[in-house]
């Protein structure tokens, strides 16, 4: 095995082809939440089948009955090598609303902001740019060595942003040929804009969808107004109920399994020196507006959610119209911690939402997916190797940190292949993921792909 | 003056012709509300104007800082005869959700259901089929007796449906020349379909839009979910607070001018055998959802209301995204009864919401509207004018009655022009008005048109 350094050094004088082969894939519109682009979807897939495939890292878009699961392998290490699956996806959110973004968000471009260069486009963070650290990690290697020093699979899906469908059946039918010694996932951050971080606590998810249905048609206000059931008044009071004036969550059974963290964990979350002021200026707002009794980062990594993530009903165009809505309707997301019990929820919502049913009203319900929530030992020997390998790279320690959001194919690692995931990242907490003007630090991407170049060494050794 | 039953022979040996004239004007697109059919509305006011000064009416369609007013002129009665003014509207409200519609609300058919002829479109009934009935009985008089009975001034808008913005500045630069001894206003129902009718309360209204905004953009759900504040919880839970459980609107000085129905009215009402089961089965609904203690009639009547008639916030497409959206909004509409004053109600409920912001939320209002409620004695010689030739062309006795709707325009016609308003109106409760699926019956079309010439010849005697 030739020094790492020699790899780097590859990373380094090769980075503007780097940038350019991440630009070609943000140029595809790859939402997979919206059916219309379905097409890109299939185009994203294909791109990257091509590239790792180019880098001799064979590779197929295989087909689903959703978007297209991308899978290569490269054997190359040999027998005695370990053998890592890396995951990340190629598909990104929706662009609405798009008057808020200061550049078309699929034309992507280095833009200098604060005297810090920014990719700015759809998917620069979450997860096109992530991924394609590993990936171009992985082509300096070949590029020095002819060979990478582990054998790998790779596994990129197309439907993470649209709670992953395809994704159970696809591990289920085809165990055997991705079971792995260990996951390799990077769609998480770094602590801060110095620190590198893994990830080793993750939120689940409920995600559900519901319509309360009053009148068979839309109401002229004027004339049933008074009399007739109006669905907006019912759903209103049914979101308002959600919690109590404490900011807890009403739902009955909500907080089963929910334990308080340890004093270790408090104190190690403690020395992290977690700018809260900072965290609330990045967005415009100033106080945590959460559960009471508990710090912000306990409210957003430790401490269980109901989000509502989009509601509508009736007249919403300009101007005005007097109208009662035949209909109404919300998606209620709950962001889970410890033991809590993804079914449990959904039932547990959907009982809280019938018994909160009038006289002419019928409620009807959409899943978008539930996960249990993650945590890994923090003195795993995987997370020992990436520590090291990360702290070598930025220069200081490597923490182990919590993340809010959810990455059920973390949880799907686990209870099917029976595999831990490493959750190591490059994103920022400024990095508007899901919102208007997504960004990725191109250092995040230049370092990000320095420091694959180092895992996979370390992961070797 | 020719005896009445040769114009109602004029008319009804032409009515197919007037069904023609009617369906021409349904064709055009005058949505008022949204800018992108303005110049349909200009075509719809041109349209008018050519449609009056060809019976010889003369008129024009005049510009305003929205859409278009048709005002014409009438005085070949003569200096003894009556002067009276007719209102209607050429606007009509927006189509969507357009899919709930089953033929394109802009082709106007005459469809058989339930051995009944319908004219299906939007604004058959609202407003455009009952405008042209008094247009057609004044084509009828000239076209018998080349001559009106009566002085007539006729004033069309084209903002009803969209808070008539223009039409106070209007009535005050143009008092002069609009001012007559009574306004006849065609924008009302029928008691049923055998039962004519003449309005003689409306409901007012206020109509407000209330936009919360918290972060500066829209948040990932779980980076940020729990401490970050979510626009769409602190909206629900205000139209949450609007009504108490017995469905009392709880905004401070709400009921402030509001009296309970005379005796009289209330046995009056009890005369009308008005049928509940039947009202709330046309809307696929069951029971009254309003004001506990009060009658449906009173509910839709002579209570006053707070109806929510759009919300929107979020994501709302398909699928799932786990956003908190850095901003929500309602439209929120309150109806009217008595002395209640709408100025004092807007200043309450933007209070209200005001005192229900929590820190890190602003809230902005855009004003729809204000309208007091209208009542006029049931003594009056012209509604006992109008009541006579109604119960000779419908062969039973007109019933003086109230309606929970706002005719802004009633109440203006008294305050800037002094002149008191007769409504008589030929609409159904079954017509759909502001929904999918309008219609205005072919009866209403024609027993109204011959009504409208009874009326003009009362008028005169």
């Amino acid at each position: 095995m030739p020094s790492v350094e020699k790899v780097l050094n590859e990373i380094d004088s090769g980075i503007e082809a780097s940038v350019e082969r991440l630009f070609s894939l943000l140029r595809i519109k790859s939402i997979s939440a919206d059916p219309q682009y379905a097409a890109d979807c299939r185009a994203a897939a294909e791109w990257c089948a091509g590239t790792l495939s180019e880098i001799g890292i064979e590779a197929k878009a295989r087909d689903t009955v959703g978007h297209p699961m991308v899978v290569g392998h490269y054997d190359g290490a040999g027998a005695g090598a370990p053998h890592v699956l890396f995951y990340g996806h190629y598909d990104v959110q929706p662009v609405d609303p798009l008057d808020l973004w200061e550049r078309n968000p699929f034309e992507p471009a280095v833009v200098e902001v604060n005297g810090e260069k920014r990719i700015a486009a759809r998917g620069s963070a979450d997860d096109k740019g992530q991924l394609m650290t590993f990936v171009e990690a992985a082509r300096a290697w070949m590029a020095v060595d002819g060979r990478l020093p582990v054998n790998l699979t790779v596994l990129l899906e197309g439907e993470e942003e649209s709670a992953s469908p395809s994704m159970i059946p696809f591990l289920t039918e085809n165990t055997a040929e991705l079971k792995a010694d260990v996951a390799l996932v990077c769609d998480t951050n770094m602590w801060d804009r110095q620190t590198p971080a893994i990830t080793v606590m993750l939120r689940g998810l409920v995600y559900e969808e519901v319509i309360v249905q009053a009148a068979s048609h839309d109401l002229h206000s004027g004339y049933y107004g008074g009399a007739a059931r109006n669905p907006i008044h019912v759903l209103a009071k049914i979101l308002a109920d959600l919690h109590d004036e404490s900011g807890r969550v009403t739902l009955p059974g909500f907080y089963d399994g929910v334990s308080e963290i340890s004093p270790e964990q408090k104190a190690q979350w403690a020395t992290l020196g977690f700018d809260e002021a900072a965290f609330f200026k990045e967005i415009g707002l100033k106080s945590p507006a959460g559960e009471k009794g508990y710090s912000t980062l306990e409210q957003i990594w430790s401490r269980p959610t109901a989000e509502v993530n989009g509601v509508v009903g009736g007249y919403t165009g300009e101007g005005a119209k007097t109208v009662i809505p035949a209909k109404a309707s919300a998606k209620v997301s709950f962001r889970l911690v410890g033991e809590q019990d993804p079914e449990a929820i959904r039932k547990s919502f959907r009982a809280f939402v019938a018994e909160r049913m009038p006289a002419d009203c019928k409620a009807t319900f959409l899943s978008h997916g539930g996960d249990r929530a993650v945590s890994q030992p923090s003195d795993s020997p995987w997370v020992k190797k990436a520590q090291r390998a990360l702290s070598q790279e930025w220069g200081r320690e490597a923490v182990p940190i919590a993340m809010g959001g959810s990455i059920p194919i973390v949880t799907q690692f686990k209870s099917i292949l029976g595999m831990d995931a490493l959750m190591v990242g490059f994103g920022l907490e400024d990095d508007r993921i899901h919102s208007p003007n997504e960004k990725y630090n191109l250092a995040s991407f230049h370092r990000g792909t320095r420091s694959w170049a180092r895992v996979l060494a370390a992961i070797a050794e």
